[in-house]
């Protein structure tokens, strides 16, 4: 946060101190905010077992949405990780990637809302697909910006780079695959969504798994 | 966070290091609360599609907010990026901008709901206008009090000074056009207040040209 | 935040930096969420104006609240300023202290919604200021704990650790007095609620006038 | 949070700095959260002072989920105090725990809803149980994964490990103790709850002791 290398960044361009701080504020309190969205059953004081289970939409669209907020985040780290300084475009570009993941709360609630109710499952499902869309395009942009204008660091293997791309753009494509499906079968898209931000979870084990080598 | 520059600046005055951290908790907080404002159409399972379009003034509402917000936060970077260090007035002064940051959402809120309905909409986008005066005029003193009182670093380069002064002066000057038109043509001032965000946004991207050159 | 007093005084301690972090972030969301208190008026489209004025009450128990939380945060920020590490027990204060901050909004709201209601406008009014005595009497055991337990660093001068003594103390009798006042007064007792947070945002201009002058 | 122990550390794996910024976001936005799921009583002019005593369920559910969230903190902060690195497995742990410690204030609410309702009283108890088992386990799998993948820094006296295992274990022997108890006699159980995260609260003051006499 305060290391030789952003000291020495500071000239050419911005510090990724408060860049990082403000992100993991907007990524926490998206993923926080995400409880509120399930209500409480009211009058249900005969069977709350029952009226518990029923809302089962509200459970899954949590859970998708934590994953995938979950998901961005540790991207998110693993890219500023290897950002040596931020600049002006850069953090405009962090900014739209924080607006589209800060809006998640509101799609989520309406798939819990919609869910189960034909016409509208569909458009609920199609506008929450969108934005996750958004979310992954926004975060693949971001990072093959940071390439390509040569902000990460030089100790950063190429390795590295590859498994970030490898994984960042077939989600994407993913994400596009799966809204068209979601227009016949909308509740398989939702549960596609919850397999893409496990998969987006799960590559940077490989990471790991070279560094528990060395 | 904790470079020499601030060690050494820590006798005569205060660290930057918490009020960076409460301001980007603030800034963050309150960007993130906007989403809730949008309402979920309740009982649209006929046309969802067409209850989620009808209600586009909360979209743009959330979008001017959001825009405003992350404007502020970004210039705030910009002024912290050059404090050796805080005193007391400077972290009161801060206090009050914060104070009309976080209230932003509640005239969001209002904008959201009496866009459309004549008088009332003129009402609700004085009180927003005037909420955006408030938080530019409180940027522009924050950082003319810096400047004034020499909190900033020696190593700032008159050119980053003009360059702020230059933006956030014409930005107040026009809110203050756009709230007088605003009682006339309540949308297109809304509009105007986005165009405000994005127009703070963007000048910094001449000190970023700058830095790129050297 | 990792400067070279906190690494040499990790051994007998914590490092203060996550009870920071921690405390921070609660602070910032309790006073943004602060916000979330204020209704927008329902169904006033033909007089919003008069509609917004009446509800002054939700106003004013805003600013006391953040006004009350900002205080809070500032003297917190000076203790922690002057702190070389943490303990188990001064981490247990202070989240007691957090307890009853990130209370407040509830009697904010409270009082809020039953001012100028005669009977009910004491209790609210009472349960308010309950609140603040607590948070104002915690405040002064964290910082009291802090100097007896010699957490403090040891080039903290005298003279400061008089300053916020001798502020923090009257705050708590304040508190009871204006608690008493209420009883009789509720909304006068509000007014001095946001007058004991002006006044314990002032003192430390005495810091600051002495380090200006060194 | 930038000190040599971390900087030499990077190759192997990720910095501590960005977790611990998110989790500190996560556990202080969840608590401060809870705030929100007390209400208001309505149209209660006439006693006040009755209708809040009678929503004592809502206190008692508040005071014992920020206890819990405050107590999972407190370890969550000895445990990183203790890392060197972070690995990609850790960081997924890591998330697993901050999904279950959000998920807190949906339970806070059922409870505070329906204690003292008989058979729905049960279940809101079992849910809430259930809830606070979960987040003390995956807070027990994250502490033991540390120590087994010798994550923890070399300076960590096996003492200190001791007694953060004592502690985290017996804890989740409790919780499933209190939930079969829950069924019987709900309010109980709840009060035992409140019991258990007092008691990981507290042990941490062996830690303090040794310290002190170092």
């Amino acid at each position: 946060m305060a290391d030789d290398a952003d000291s020495q960044a500071r000239a050419p361009g911005y510090r990724t101190a408060r860049m990082e701080a403000f992100s993991d504020g907007v990524f926490a309190i998206a993923i926080t905010l995400l409880v509120l969205e399930i209500a409480v059953p009211a009058g249900s004081e005969d069977d709350l077992w029952g009226a518990l289970v029923d809302q089962w939409p509200s459970y899954l669209a949590y859970l998708v949405s934590f994953a995938t907020i979950g998901a961005v985040w540790f991207a998110h780290t693993v890219i500023t990780e290897h950002l040596d300084h931020a600049t002006s475009i850069l953090i405009r570009l962090n900014l739209l990637l924080l607006l589209v993941v800060s809006f998640l709360p509101f799609p989520t609630r309406l798939l819990a809302e919609y869910v189960e109710k034909t016409d509208a499952e569909r458009v609920a499902a199609t506008v929450y697909g969108i934005n996750l869309l958004l979310v992954s395009a926004l975060l693949s942009v971001l990072w093959r910006f940071a390439v390509h204008d040569h902000l990460v660091s030089a100790d950063l293997a190429d390795e590295d780079v590859e498994t970030l791309r490898k994984r960042l753009t077939p989600g994407v494509a993913g994400y596009v695959a799966l809204i068209v499906l979601g227009l016949f079968w909308p509740v398989v898209a939702v549960v596609g969504y919850l397999a893409i931000a496990v998969y987006i979870l799960v590559p940077f084990r490989a990471i790991r798994n070279r560094s528990a080598d060395a």
